[in-house]
C-alpha cells in the first residue's frame, strides 16, 4: 500500500493516493510522511482527514512535528487539535518553541486551553504529564440500564472503556467496575452492587517508572491517576505505559555503557560526543590508577617480564564475573525484586559463585601458566590471583550497585566503571605484590 | 490489610481472615502465600474463593506452582480450572510433571480440554503459546442492536472487549470494531459499516518478540492470532505482552554480559555456574589471546618497562569506547531501529565519533604519559595508539552486532566478547609494535 502511494503521488494522482491512505495505519503514514521529499509532504497533509493527521501527528518524532506543524494553516491546526486527547496535545506542546506553543494553545477551546494548562504544569516522566482525560466515570447509584445509556452517550470519545470509574459526589475515586460485568449484568442492578471497591491508582507526581511498575504488576490496561485528596483528574492508558517501559530500559542499558543520555543511532554527532567523552574520561582516570599500580611494581616487571602477560588475564576474568553479578543486581534493582532484606543472601551467593567459579577458571589459568611459562610458582601466584580477584569482583559486582540505590543514585550509572577499576587495581597489586614476596621462587 | 490478615491467621481467627482476603489482589496474595508456614498455607487455601484461588496460582512463581496444586483436592482443582482461561491452563500444564499434567487434563470438560491440547502444540515463545480465546468475535452483517445484544450475552467472560473481532462464514478475521463506537452507534446500523477492514493481526508461530513490537508500534491492547489461512484462533493481549518485553530487555542485558539464560539473584547456584563459566571459559581464551600477543614483545617490555603501565589504559579506553557504540547497536536492533540500509551510515557516524573522541582523549593521554614518564617518544606511541584503537573499536563496536544480526544469531550474545578481545589484541599490538620500530628514540 505504501508503495501505491508513493507511486500516486509521484505521478500527482491525488484522489488515487487518498484513497491508498485510507488504508493505511498513522504510525506507517507517519514514517512514509518523514521520507518524502517536502512538496509531496504538502500534497499527502492536503489529502489526509483531520483525525488521521492527528493519530499521525502524535505518531511523529518529537524532532518532526514542529516541521509538518508549520506547514498547516491555523485553520487546520483548530481542527486536528479537537481530535487530540489532552496528553496528545501536552505532549505536543512540549516539544514546541515557547511562542508557537502559545499561539496553540490559543486556538484550543477555552475550557480545554485550561486543562491542557493544568496538565503542562507536571513535571515531566511523572504520572501527571502522562495522562489522559478520556475516561468513563460514574456514580455508584446508577442503575445498569441508566449506566449502559450514559456509556453509549459518550463512548465514542473515550479511549479507556473496559474499566468504569465510580466515584463519589466529591469526585473522589472510590472504585472500578469492569464494562464487560455491567454489560452482562441486569438492568435493574446499581453499579454498586458491581463495582470493586479496592482500585489500585497512583496519584499525578509519582514517576512514571512506578506507575510501570504497578502496571504490569496487577496486569492494568489503565491505572487511574488521583490527587493527593484522591479525586479523580486522568488515567494513563498502557500504551504509553509500553513506551515508558521500553524508553526506560534502553535508558538502564546505555548507562551500563557509560552513555548518560539516550541517543539515536544517527542523531547528531556533536551530542554523542558530548555523552560519551565525560565517560571517556572518567575511565581513563580510572585506567591510569591501574597503570600506576603496574608501575609500582616495575621492578620485579622487569625482572620476571612473562608477569606481563598475566595481566589482561587478570585484569579481563574479574571484570567479567564482576560484571555478570553487577547485571543481575541492576536490573533486579530496576524490577524492584531485590530489597536490603534479601541483599545479604545475593552478597553470600554472589561471593561464593565468585569463589567457586574463581576455583574453576584459577586451576585452568594456573595449569597453562604453568605449561606456557614452565614456571610452577608463576602458575600458582596467577591462579590464587584467579580466586581472589574473582571472588572480590562478584563481592563488588552485588555491593556498588546496592550502595548506589542506598544514596538514592541510579544503580545503572556508573557502576561498571567503578567495578572495572577496583577490579583491576585488586588484581593487578595482587598478582604484582605476590610476585614481589615469592621473587626467590620466580627466577 | 496483609498484616491484618498474617495476624487473622495466626491467631486461627478463619472468618477474620477470609474478611481480609476478599480485599486483597490476587498477586499480592500470591506473594504473601509463598512466605507463610505450610500449616498456615492450608488455612489459607480453604478460605479463598475458587475464582480468587486461580488468580492467585496464575500469579504464582512457576517453581511454587506445583507445591500448592498438590495441596488441593480434585474436586477443588475442578472448579478452580474453570475459572482460567485457555493461555493460563496451558501455562500451568507446561509447569507440571507429564503425570500431573495429564491428570490435570482430565479434569477439564471434554470441549476445553481439546482446545488446551491444540494449544499445547505451540512452541514456547511464539504467539500461539501465549494466546487466549477469551475475545468477542461477531459477523459483519448484523446490527449494532444485534451486536449490543450478543455482547452483553456473553460479555461476562471475555478477557478482550475493547475490539470486536469481525469474522466471514469461513471464521477468518476479516476486520476489527471498536466496542466504544458499536456503543455509541444507531440500533439500526449494521456492523458493516462500523468495522475496520485492515486489521492487524499476527500468526500463531511468530516469535513473542515479534508481536510485542507490533503491539507497541500500533498501540493495541490486544492482537489477534490467525492460523496461516487467515482463521482466527485467539488473542493475545498487552499484559501478557508487557510481560514479555520485561523478559527479553531483561535476557538482552544478561547476554551482554555472558550470561546466556535468565537467572534469578536468589536462584541455585549450581544453575548460575552452568550459565556463567562458560563464558568466563570464553573470556579465558580470548585473554589468553591478548596475553600471546604481549608475550611477543617481552624483548621491548624488558627494555622499555614503562610500557607496561600503558597496556591497561589503551584496553580500557578501547573496551569502554566499543562498548558504547555496540550497546546502541544491539539496543537498537532489537527495537528494529537499524536496517542494513542505514547501516552505512551508522557505520560512518561512529568510526567518525571514534576518531573524534579519540584525539581528544589521545591528546590527554600522550600529555599524561609525556610529562609522567618524562618520554616525548613514549608519549607519542600511546597517543597515536589511543585514537587508533578507538576507532576500531567503535568500527568493531558497530559491525559485530550486525554481522551477528546477518547470521542471524541474537546481538547481543557474545557481542562483547568479540569486541573486548579485538580491541586488545589490536590495541597490543599496535602499541608494542610501535614501540618496537621506534625503538631507538624510545631509549
Amino acid at each position: 500500500m505504501l508503495r501505491k502511494l508513493r507511486e500516486a503521488l509521484k505521478k500527482d494522482e491525488l484522489t488515487k493516493a487518498s484513497f491508498q491512505v485510507e488504508k493505511i495505519y498513522p504510525v506507517d503514514l507517519a514514517e512514509f510522511l518523514v521520507g518524502i521529499p517536502s512538496d509531496k509532504q504538502d500534497d499527502l497533509l492536503e489529502i489526509i482527514s483531520d483525525e488521521k493527521l492527528a493519530r499521525i501527528i502524535e505518531n511523529l518524532a518529537p524532532e518532526v512535528k514542529y516541521k509538518v506543524l508549520i506547514k498547516l494553516d491555523k485553520e487546520r491546526l483548530k481542527l486536528i487539535l479537537e481530535y487530540m486527547s489532552t496528553d496528545e496535545i501536552v505532549d505536543l506542546l512540549g516539544n514546541l518553541p515557547v511562542g508557537k506553543s502559545k499561539e496553540l494553545l490559543a486556538l484550543l477551546r477555552r475550557e480545554y486551553a485550561d486543562l491542557v494548562k493544568s496538565f503542562l504544569g507536571y513535571a515531566e516522566e511523572t504520572a501527571g504529564s502522562l495522562m489522559t482525560t478520556e475516561y468513563i466515570a460514574l456514580k455508584k447509584n446508577l442503575t445498569v440500564k441508566e449506566a449502559i445509556r450514559t456509556i453509549r452517550k459518550v463512548s465514542g470519545q473515550q479511549e479507556v472503556i473496559k474499566y468504569i470509574y465510580i466515584v463519589n459526589d466529591a469526585k473522589e475515586l472510590v472504585g472500578y467496575a469492569l464494562l464487560r460485568e455491567i454489560l452482562a449484568s441486569q438492568n435493574d442492578l446499581t453499579l454498586d452492587e458491581l463495582y470493586y471497591p479496592n482500585v489500585i491508582s497512583t496519584q499525578a507526581r509519582v514517576d512514571q517508572e512506578d506507575v510501570a511498575m504497578l502496571i504490569a504488576k496487577y496486569d492494568l490496561t489503565a491505572i487511574p491517576v488521583t490527587t493527593d485528596h484522591q479525586q479523580l483528574i486522568g488515567v494513563i492508558t498502557v500504551d504509553d505505559i509500553i513506551d515508558v517501559i521500553e524508553a526506560e530500559n534502553t535508558e538502564d542499558m546505555y548507562k551500563l555503557a557509560g552513555i548518560n543520555k539516550v541517543e539515536k543511532p544517527l542523531g547528531s554527532i556533536l551530542t554523542s560526543m558530548k555523552e560519551r567523552v565525560p565517560w571517556l574520561f572518567i575511565n581513563l582516570g580510572a585506567a591510569f590508577l591501574a597503570a600506576a599500580v603496574i608501575s609500582q611494581f616495575e621492578g620485579i616487571i622487569s625482572k620476571v617480564v612473562a608477569l606481563t602477560s598475566f595481566l589482561p588475564i587478570v585484569a579481563s576474568l574479574g571484570g567479567n564475573s564482576g560484571n555478570q553479578a553487577l547485571t543481575i543486581m541492576v536490573r533486579n534493582i530496576a524490577l524492584n525484586e531485590i530489597d536490603l532484606e534479601t541483599a545479604k543472601d545475593v552478597v553470600i551467593r554472589e561471593v561464593a559463585l565468585g569463589l567457586i567459579n574463581g576455583a574453576i577458571l584459577g586451576l585452568v589459568t594456573a595449569s597453562i601458566a604453568f605449561i606456557w611459562k614452565g614456571n610452577m610458582t608463576l602458575g600458582m601466584i596467577v591462579g590464587v590471583t584467579t580466586v581472589f580477584n574473582m571472588m572480590v569482583a562478584n563481592l563488588l559486582g552485588v555491593l556498588i550497585p546496592l550502595t548506589l540505590k542506598y544514596l538514592k543514585v541510579d544503580p545503572a550509572l556508573a557502576s561498571s566503571i567503578f567495578l572495572t577499576t577496583l577490579t583491576d587495581i585488586l588484581g593487578f597489586f595482587f598478582l604484582l605484590g605476590l610476585a614481589t614476596m615469592l621473587l626467590n621462587y620466580l627466577l
